[in-house]
């Protein structure tokens, strides 16, 4: 169900420093993988809340913008992000975003996501408002 | 006011990768700093939602755990964090987490963080809740 | 699947004022609706914020503190709650908010909620922390 | 600094239910008081989650619609909203919700809120996001 994902989404910058995968990417969905390491984690060895936020909030921004069409994929910006903190995961799990948009129009759209570790248990769950770029800002040159 | 950052608080795993540095930490408040690089921004060159939160998480974090006797700081793990992004930083700037304990007890504790760019610019808003480890959880080798 | 409600958690205060029903409760879960009337709209006549807000609230708060012995009920205090606008709801249709617990142990626990109007149409989604009171508490008169 | 309130914020709907009162309503700042009675209590008998989340969202909205000039003040609906619950209000005391818009631009706003009790006591923050409504929409027969 899933397609091979396109170059175009390879992680950069922040996405590349902490190593996560976009694993799917349809309609509606997105899902990361990030396979934990001791750099992703905090003084008390779990994974470090940033790290969980930053997997959310992206998840749920490629949830959003996905067209079949690698040409009319669409950016966003995250206007606001909410993040529930239900569970701790080892310190050497893989940690699986599933993000689906919620809802929206042409110009914001919401999404959720779960966050599970690599046995299926919940560690975290979130969602957030995101705006779409217009396609001159997405477009411009960066 | 503020007072040399212990040794203790070096940033380690992913606070060592982000690169943020504790600046200010007092009773009920905590100041942190980036120095913004590539390695922090996004596909559309702007700083990813997941550094931004992060430096959220982490400044409301310490607001609430200081103690003037090292000895007796607390650690605390996050329950909810939710961040609205108001603004869009330069890509070079300096963010600062300027973030304030705004109530709670011996269980639970509130926090609250303005996030600035080096010329004062509010660029995103955050609040969490946050729970103490009891000091046996703390303390645990990990 | 669900039991009759029992008398004691008919509204009271705000509950009665608003007029939800609980018309669910069981382990982990429970379901809200809400006829909705002109006195829960806004001046552009759709569902106030604050109705919806309160709904999530309350669904969450209750799908933590089910017990099948009603001696052994729980109560608990919102200490985070976040709300997505998604859709409008029409000004004569009912609400429905159904809220799953998603985790926690013995002081905090978390829930989610999806509110859905009469055609099933998804119209906000929410998730809050929560802190159980301890039996004393609860039980104290007020 | 405040002016008189205008005769069309008089509440309605679900604001003459709940019975909140505009106080101040100036650039960026919005004040709303509400005596408190037993109809805004839960069964502990403090304020339900519900009336402080209602305060909250309605004064961030006020904060981002004002304008000096009557005719032309904006409409804005509530994209997410953040309640942190921090403290417990007597059940006979006054909240007061402080709200002031912290950024956005022509198509979202962003504010946030301090709520206070007669005392001075901080009960409760929040921020939110929220869309203006284009005129046509704003204008339009409800």
């Amino acid at each position: 169900m899933s397609e091979r994902i396109p170059r175009l989404e390879t992680p950069v910058g922040f996405g590349e420093l902490v190593g996560y995968r976009l694993t799917q990417w349809r309609h509606d969905e997105a899902e990361l993988e990030l396979v934990l390491e001791p750099r992703h984690l905090n003084r008390s060895n779990v994974p470090h809340g940033g790290v969980i936020a930053t997997l959310i909030d992206t998840a749920c921004g490629f949830a959003g913008c996905y067209s079949a069409d690698p040409g009319k994929r669409r950016r966003a910006v995250t206007l606001s992000l909410n993040t529930s903190y239900i569970g701790q995961a080892a310190a050497d799990t893989t940690l699986i975003a599933k993000a689906r948009r919620t809802g929206g129009g042409q110009t914001v759209f919401f999404a959720r996501c779960d966050l599970l570790d690599g046995e299926g248990r919940l560690i975290a769950t979130g969602e957030g408002s995101f705006k779409y770029l217009r396609s001159e800002e997405a477009k411009a040159p960066r």
